[in-house]
């Protein structure tokens, strides 16, 4: 077997710094070898700096490696990215000048339009932009993966897109507390409690799908041209984004036909069987109190959307719920993926 | 002054039942002077049989009280109901042949074309349908409130159908435990979890509003004719439903102008300054994270509709947020309601 | 009536500031007249610097005072402190060098030999310290409550003490998110969790009730001599803390007596008929599964202790249940009753 | 590879029959060959009666299976149980005088004479019991695990028992509300909440492990003389048991000695290699937040009891907290350890 491609994890103590860790754990194509985390955990080593808050242990190769600081060079040949907005936006740039391979999970440079935002089922060919930034002069090249509540919904969107054509999107979320980061969401905020409001989500939502379902023409991403309308909610639910869509179709169809092109779906993961591609993006329930984040959201190994609930609607064409898990496929996982269809296309 | 009306309630014991008791407690018009309850409950005294669920100590004088069997004759002037839809339709048909005043808060009776379907902020003149009942030959009389996610939705509804008209409405929830009563929801299948399925709630939301917000005309009621879509979810909450709402108006306006007339919307219970009546029936906060169900669920004592987040919306016309207390102005609250008005207009 | 006393509150904007301006709204002998918070509040208004978490609406009295630095001169005669430990200790000492008689909820001076560790139902005459530290030439002085799970567990010891003696107590706790502050407890941290340590906690519960309950002589306070030991556990409660108690006592007796003397138990407060006091600072609930946070957490306006399952023990005497509200009588209306306490006894 | 042996479940659709379906999912040794349930459930097939309430799916061979009556015969060689105490008593009895092997959950047999309460690394001697049984003219026999609290519990006092011999325990549990079945505690009974008694819990807690402990002697098991006093809580987790300990012991020791004994401690099933033992029953950890529920119930599968926070007491000897998974080692896990052990010994 060829030799495994080194990677380094800026932000590693985060909750998605930890999701990296665990999903690279055992991974076939990666290795480890440099953790990079904000200034007060450099020169610690990772299990005296990290609070570690997944159920499944820490591996034991990652407790003794020592964090860095957030900047090239770093013993490893290509990065994933979860630093905070604050600070991803100059870091990601100067590994990417600096020759690396930048996978990112932060939102910094999601909308740029030399930028990739890359989801493998939907829009691989987008990584042609990667040779738009090398033109530019950038030796190393960025590549995105979307927000966390926008791969759950844009999974189920993009087979809709391409049997039936989207007019409008009304979206009502769920959203986990692991979205917030930790320590994130305060228990006092959430115990028996909603929160109708998640800084900047809704902005984020309304505009990357458009992005993600757009089409390469000329070395630029021409956004598909239908709406979204996003209201996010926080709930007290630790992982799994549940979203209620209710849709407008460019063609008339069936709820049966809607199941079928959802439940059919397959993108380059799926054909090139890359390591971390579900078997299916997009999973269908047949049950009527289904998806449920508690019971669902571990199905394809929290890399697939679950639909429940599809029917018709008596005001837009469609309605169904769907849940994601938002820091395996809407984070690591994802990133992760996007670095498997890289490898598979030669660009690392 | 004159003497109290003594009032009888069917369903005594369940978590609606409490709500009466509590709410009836030192109530200037009203003396309970007969419970019932189901079978199992029947000829034992009321500390007994109820499962007290309320952070309100039991009313001592309701201790004491024998629980009766759900049938004419009770002591009593009046009745209020909260039975299960099983019991309900007979139980309160019974009653009102019997010459009682019925006023319910079960769904049975809700959409008959000879039952108010009342919210007296809105719509008191419907009880011009009672006197239809009585040409119809019943000695009494049925008056019913709307469903709980119902109550809280029309209410903010109202003043923008006045000022505006309604033309469609997507509403998605995320509603309280307490509203699928005790024993209800079962822990395990809400802790860390969100539902999204309550069995017949979203046909009663897409339906009561139209009834609610129709116009008498010749002794009947013409529903308004708009349409609403509805996605329900049961979430983590003890009291207090929250609701996603998207609204298309038939008149151009702004988002000060419907804060403006929902901040100003008064009805009968506010001319008439009927005891449990809501100062204002409409609050609107300008937090951008409000209304939050375990902040704002008891301001105006659980009566009002709380709004928050209005801005317009990029595929409808406008958005909020609203939040109504499901078992007081959503149940319990609301059948006093009706009947202080009924009381006030000569009816009781 | 005589004019009211003018509070300042130190540390205003937090979960136990918030409680003190709830409780002191309609105070009869008390009138906030000055607001203090740590530096980055200052010099804005209370409205626009606190993030109010309590269910019932900010008093509109508050909103436009503005937020002035913890250091003295405050305008106002007395000090409520709810400051945090890093903080309280020298803050505290200026105000009482100042001349401000300061009521403290803090522990940095609970345990210092010259500050009453004040329960006025237990040990009214330990204000006598206050001539202490008035000798020792200080113009003010520092009354402090105890720590919020020792007033809970030392108002239902206290009558067990003085019928029985004590000879040893061994207490687990399930302590309230509340009992940590704002942000305090990360959500991520308390979902479908139980956190089995509390930094400080084991130690205060394990000390603070022996100088409680210790005798005045000569100046002093000598500790009562009975061992505590204690573990301490965070559960997913919102406020209140709940205690298993298990416990040694000197003379023989029975389940009834014990309840007898808890029952019956009253103190100073009750006898001068402070406005704060509970009419029963212990309340013996008899139904089995009782007492529980959320349903009795507000008896006696969360005053009281509440007691359930007194029963033997196989292996000291005996055991039983309690629940405190631990921003209530285990902090803030502990401070106000104290301040109660010394207006009646003449100190302020 | 030998045949597998033919398995029969009673009780297959609660909590409890869920996990055995899935811990035997894959068993090297057992294959299910039938499903019995009560009467409700009978003539329909598994997926159309189980309300699957697992994060992992139902497996697909268990959807089809017909569920029969809880009466033999079965077509199986052995029965797993987990039925209501209100029917084990009577059908285990049936099932083992018609020579089936059972494996029992249920409490009704465990305190009988001639019963094994068997823990596999602490007592595999009792299985002695059943030629008692069978000199008793029983053609089957049964064997039963503890109580889910129990087991955690006794799995780390047995190694301080032979290693120091205990006294006295006192025990204060916070459990999970997977002990209660589906559906067991209601959502508004735990929201915000601790209820502070489970019926029929503390009796078992006290009473199981002295059995446990004990020394078979003449085809009896003289039952250990320590005493144990618990009180038992109900707290808002979903699966495993926390439990505060404090003890005392016949010998003198230390901290670390204590440490060091339930750390190295081992029995049968790890020398035997049995499939579904824990390399290690019990685990310490050294961080001084832990154990935790939601971090560490899944540890060795489930298997072991993690032990945290080992110190002295003050007074009694030590205390320390223990956390185990209630539905896996508390229930399924520990029956099917115990039928591995039986074949190891030649009993199935």
């Amino acid at each position: 077997m060829s030799k495994k491609i080194r990677v380094g994890i800026l932000g590693a103590t985060g909750m998605v710094g930890q999701r990296f860790i665990q999903l690279l754990d055992g991974h076939p194509q990666f290795e480890v070898t440099a953790l990079a985390a904000s200034e007060r955990s450099e020169s610690r080593n990772f299990a005296d700096a990290c609070n570690w808050k997944l159920s499944s242990p820490m591996p034991s190769w990652v407790k003794t490696m020592p964090l860095q600081a957030c900047q090239p060079p770093l013993d490893c040949d290509i990065v994933f990215s979860s630093l905070p907005s604050s600070m991803a936006g100059t870091v990601e740039t100067d590994f990417a000048r600096a020759g690396y391979a930048v996978i990112s999970n932060s939102s910094n440079h999601r909308m740029a339009s030399d930028v990739p935002l890359l989801v493998p089922e939907i829009n691989s060919e987008h990584i042609g932009l990667i040779d738009v930034q090398r033109k530019n002069g950038q030796k190393g090249y960025i590549v995105t993966n979307p927000n966390c509540t926008t791969v759950a919904l844009v999974l189920a969107l993009a087979p809709l897109q391409q049997a039936f054509g989207i007019e409008a999107v009304i979206v009502s979320t769920m959203q986990a507390l692991s979205g917030a980061g930790y320590p994130g969401v305060a228990s006092l905020d959430i115990i028996d409690n909603v929160v109708p409001y998640i800084d900047g989500e809704e902005k984020k939502v309304e505009s990357e799908p458009q992005k993600i379902l757009g089409l390469m023409s000329n070395n630029s991403v021409i956004h598909a041209d239908f709406a979204i309308s996003a209201q996010c909610h926080r709930v007290n639910v630790s992982d799994g984004h549940t979203e209620a869509v209710t849709i407008k179709l460019k063609k008339k169809t069936t709820v049966s036909a809607l199941i079928e092109v959802m439940e059919n779906f397959q993108g380059e993961p799926q054909k090139l069987k890359l390591y971390s591609a579900p078997s299916k993006p997009v999973i269908v329930l047949s049950e009527q109190n289904r998806p449920q984040p508690r019971l669902d959201r571990d199905l394809e190994k929290g890399m697939a959307t679950i639909v429940g609930r599809v029917r018709e609607d008596t005001i837009l064409d469609f309605r169904f719920t769907l849940l994601g898990h938002n820091t395996i496929r809407g984070a690591a996982g994802a990133a992760i993926l996007n670095a498997e269809l890289l490898i598979a296309k030669g660009y690392i």
